[in-house]
């Protein structure tokens, strides 16, 4: 069994406070870490570091654990740059939008979509994420939300039904009736490709009582819950989330008090609701961001994540969603590196990833910059230089 | 002589609008580009293409003329992330801004510098920069002004002479003093390795006397004149610089009516002043941003560059600026496009790089993407594949 020591950290970012680290981040200088089997072994003082079969230099980089990006929208075809360009000039939009997408998606064959899965997969690890949560939702059939599942589930473990996406065209103005197949064969098709069942919870897409629906009998089927909650509007995404112990309700850009209330509630829980904040959709479609600080204050547990997807955020790049972060939702860079690692973790109720500590899977990313703060410090800037997953070096070495 | 062609392209942004390109970017599809000896020596439909030495295979990217960033401070050392964080939070930053950085690079070794240049420029070469302006500014003595334009010029032609970048604290209370050691001693020595000289007009630093004087005596000695003007507040910069033939006026945050209209009118002439927007150093200290459009629509010739520097703007990617300028200026995504290759090299005066046609220096970029769309529908993520500068392939192939 082949043993990897990484030494000549600048920075180890542990996500372990209590384990005498300094601050949320758990930060520890003057550290090697060991792994073997893909699980850290062994973290403490680089002179007493165990003999390795290899060594990777990380140069005085700071070592973070791998992001977590618990929002993506990766199996579809096509893109949609023309409708950005238009959004971004301020021109009526006249294409299908999501409705293109979904076309597109049926039309494709599965090594087309395998490609782009794949594809942006890869990009994402080469930028530190080495845990990403995979939905379905631009097939809208029986058959196609089933192979988009299966097409994810060849690179995630983390893969969510997300058949309520929107109505297709084909059951426009019978949303009842949609909800009823996404419930009934379309469910029993992609449940045994998915970990995780969601709704797009939002006016003009589904109802309190379609969520409600589906997301029970999702639970029933086995999956855990998750809900696009609160992006276009208010409405009661938020709280019917924490109300069945969804891991994260998701986007969360338009709350009230009771919305925050009861997040904050859930957050003191053995399984608490977490709030995952998705910058990237703001950006892309000029739209007020969310209010972290509200959330961070009242003691929510935030996570952020890039919601890539080609209509409204295709970014794969947490780097920058931690700048967005901090630049946007006066997160601190700490606490925007928390929720993009840690935090990740939680919204998808892993307790393997998203720390580094004996035990964990060792997915971890090193920074050509001394400290996590660059992330922020650094907008826009490749910073990644080599990542781990499982202990597999990723990158040119 | 070894020639080089690039097929297979999706998209050839030449900014030659003339040559039967489409749109201000001159778009062309289905043509390949030889280049021989540095240079581009033709440009034409992929079926006619000349036999090669060798080939580089596009993929179906766009391939783009390299980013030419006009405006970037390299040469220092030490960086200031805690006051970047302090600032992000809104807590007071008692630290020493610029004069910190002032105190670390004068402490450095020419090695330390030459390392942080060498470092920062190959990075921006990844993102795709083949031409970047490099200003001395942190030395504030004349060796230590002459250094640090003695090493940029070991990595760009694009020098400029920044000694009025701040008075620095030994004559502090005394500007006058020290805008004579500028226009004297300083200039004397820093003049063989610099192309252009630069001053900091701005309240708190140089006001329009000490400006006008630096930049008069800086044109005797052979330099050409750029200009810091209107970043923190209205002020006289701009008008300054268009009255004294500024090649660029950089910043233009806070404009006049009277500024708009002296960029306009320069914007007819043969040599124009450009404006060039930094929208890095709005992102890093939280400040609005430039009116763009105004000046656009005004007709002002417009580049885009990063700033890149420790204290206020700490990215290298142009990439990072075009999405930016797209988001929070309402450029369009072929005007930033434009602006940060074409406008750049306008406000360097240079004819040789910004554009792709027979002549010009083959320096250009591919995408791993169809369309220059991509790179403010992408934000964040890393697209550039390859690189060229000179010719030579500057990424892995
Ligand atoms: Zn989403
Ligand atoms: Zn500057």
């Amino acid at each position: 069994m082949s043993s990897l020591l990484v030494d000549n950290i600048g920075e180890l970012v542990t996500n372990v406070p209590a384990a005498g680290g300094d601050g949320p981040l758990g930060l520890r200088r003057g550290v090697a870490l060991l792994v073997e089997a893909g699980r850290v072994v062994w973290i403490g003082p680089a002179r007493y570091a165990p003999a390795a079969d290899r060594r990777i230099d990380a140069e005085g980089g700071a070592v973070l654990p791998g992001f977590v990006d618990s929002h993506a929208h990766l199996v579809f075809a096509g893109d949609r740059a023309a409708e950005f360009a238009a959004r971004m000039a301020g021109e009526p939009y006249t294409g299908g939008g999501i409705r293109t997408t979904v076309g597109a998606t049926r039309a494709a064959s599965d090594d087309d979509l395998r490609d782009t899965v794949h594809r942006l997969r890869d990009e994402a690890m080469r930028q530190g994420t080495t845990t990403m949560e995979i939905k379905s939702g631009y097939g809208l059939t029986v058959a196609d939300e089933a192979r988009s599942l299966r097409i994810a589930a060849e690179v995630t473990a983390e893969t969510t039904f997300l058949g309520a996406h929107v109505v297709p065209a084909e059951y426009a103005g019978r949303p009842d009736d949609y909800v009823g197949l996404v419930c009934g064969p379309m469910l029993t098709a992609a449940a045994p490709y998915a970990r995780w069942v969601d709704v797009f919870c939002e006016r003009g897409a589904f109802d309190a009582d379609h969520t409600r629906a589906i997301l029970t009998v999702g639970q029933a089927a086995g999956l855990g819950l998750r809900l696009h909650a609160n992006q276009l509007g208010p409405g009661p995404g938020v709280r019917l989330g924490v109300e069945l112990g969804a891991a994260s309700v998701d986007h969360c850009t338009h709350l009230s008090d009771v919305d925050v209330d009861a997040l904050a509630g859930s957050a003191t829980t053995t399984d608490p609701t977490v709030a995952t904040l998705l910058p990237g959709a703001e950006f892309s479609t000029r739209s007020p961001y969310p209010d972290a600080r509200r959330l961070l204050d009242a003691g929510v547990t935030v996570a952020l994540a890039t919601d890539c997807n080609p209509g409204s955020s295709y970014t794969s790049s947490m780097p920058f969603c931690v700048a967005l972060a901090v630049r946007e939702m006066r997160m601190t860079p700490a606490e925007a590196v928390w929720a993009a690692t840690a935090g990740g973790a939680r919204a998808l109720r892993r307790t393997d990833v998203g720390a580094l500590r004996p035990g964990v899977r060792a997915d971890l990313m090193i920074l050509d910059a001394p400290s996590h703060l660059h992330l922020a410090y650094r907008p826009g800037v490749p910073l990644v230089r080599q990542v781990l997953h499982n202990g597999v070096p990723q990158c040119r070495l």
